[in-house]
């Protein structure tokens, strides 16, 4: 182990799984750091493009069976910038998009190690994408929300409903085990004939998407993974573009009927 | 000019500004393009990273001075393909987000050209992110909604009433020249107190951000560029963050006081 190397830590933003949407900065930062600790939704190929020698260490947790707490990961990113220098610390998505990238930055400095971010391709907006569902398109949606569907507790947030009243896409991450109340509580304001889609793996060879209306989607509950994250989107802008008439995405749809 | 190439069209995320935040396919897709179009808000030296003698052609258009309209660009992009082979649509940020990216793709493949998309680093997160300002934070902000302030007319959406009225980060784009009736119409909604930052030319070496409160941004007018496209962020996660409190953002902040 070496010693006197600057302590520093720079979160990174993986993106969304598939390894060649990372940014440039990002793969540099990798290149440069003294250890990598990643994320479970970091894809293993990513890793495996950094040089050979810079140590990888695993620090997922997972909804459900939190493996690492985050507070046992703030600890590490300490521990590990004291003992190696610069820590890289990599993370699904964009860091500040639920991320907890707030809570590891505040942390580290409080030691008066300096913390930098490289933005990444989130999945809230690239997972819809790289099934040709826009965020926003024009007549059809000029906004788009972003949120978890529940509270710590299993209510539906406030904001939730504020949303459905809208005519924004309704973008919602984490939510995979509260599809059933998710579609209750969205048919209470918008549309049944409302298009939905339901994604997971997003941008990986196994990426899975099953599209319906609010009425519909609940007949493809076999298909989806209930211990697998993936992004809940509502809205028209899933009906408007091609994709939501393409053969693929009718398999999907039909194969369920 | 070379001929029978097989027309394509990809449509590239370039980013926020700074040319080390394109991701690796979409860099990728630049060096395997025939000719490249780009946009306004796409950097000059993200341009000069790719070899000499792949034709560039400016199709750039600011709100208010339309200098090639959508449906010339969305023209050129067919002629373009038919011509050159593959063609490389580079957009600011992510394409999906008020990118017009449906009605190209639509008009090109309506010719049986295929199109791809490529994702890229949406200004609507990183340049917020590029202050410090996280998107979401545990305990300030479960949810964030990416919109326009405006209607087509002058008018503020109904949307922007729900989303003021909710607890959701407020993310602005567009809206510099409405600044006075957000902050105005948020206020309604917003507590007084309510943070806010403006922040113009994100991501690169002029990026320039004021931050204050909902009663006291109207203050820093004169530091904003009211010909320079900004993004307004609206919410607690503003001042959440350490960078409100840092040397940098206060010297804007009380260099107008
Ligand atoms: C803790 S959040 C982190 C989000 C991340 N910071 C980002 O910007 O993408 C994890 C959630 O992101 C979503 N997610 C991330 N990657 C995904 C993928 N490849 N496919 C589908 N959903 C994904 C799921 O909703 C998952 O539960
Ligand atoms: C037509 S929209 C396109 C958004 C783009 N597709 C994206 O995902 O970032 C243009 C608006 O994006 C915002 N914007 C883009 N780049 C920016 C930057 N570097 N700094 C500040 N605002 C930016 C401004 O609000 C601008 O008016």
């Amino acid at each position: 182990m070496e010693v006197n190397k600057e302590a520093k830590v720079t979160l990174v933003g993986a993106g969304p799984g598939s390894s060649d949407l990372i940014t440039i900065r990002g793969l540099r930062a990798m290149e440069n750091a003294d250890v990598i600790l990643y994320d479970a939704l970091v894809d293993k190929e990513l890793l495996s493009t950094v040089r050979g020698d810079i140590p990888k260490i695993y620090v997922g947790k997972r909804c459900g069976s939190h493996s690492v707490t985050q507070s046992e990961i703030n600890k590490l990113l300490v521990n590990a910038s004291l003992n190696y220098g610069h820590v890289v610390r990599l993370k699904g998505g964009d860091p500040f998009v639920f991320g907890r990238a707030c809570e590891e930055i505040a942390y580290v400095e409080s030691f008066g190690i300096p913390v930098s971010v490289v933005p990444g391709i989130t999945s809230a907006i690239s997972v819809p994408g790289s099934q040709g569902i826009p965020m926003t398109s024009r007549g059809v949606s000029t906004s788009f929300w972003v949120m978890t569907a529940t509270k710590s507790n299993t209510e539906i947030s406030d904001d939730f409903v504020l949303a459905a009243q809208s005519s924004s896409t309704m973008v919602v991450l984490m939510g995979i085990r509260k599809l059933d109340e998710i579609v209750r509580k969205a048919s209470e304001y918008r549309g049944s004939d409302t298009p939905i889609a339901i994604i997971q793996n997003g941008t990986l060879k196994n990426e899975s998407c099953a599209v319906g209306t609010l009425s519909t989607i609940l007949n493809f509950k076999q298909q989806i993974n209930q211990s697998m994250p993936g992004i809940i989107i509502i809205g028209n802008v899933v009906a408007k573009h091609p994709s939501f008439f393409n053969d693929e995405v009718q398999r999907v749809l039909f194969s369920a009927l």
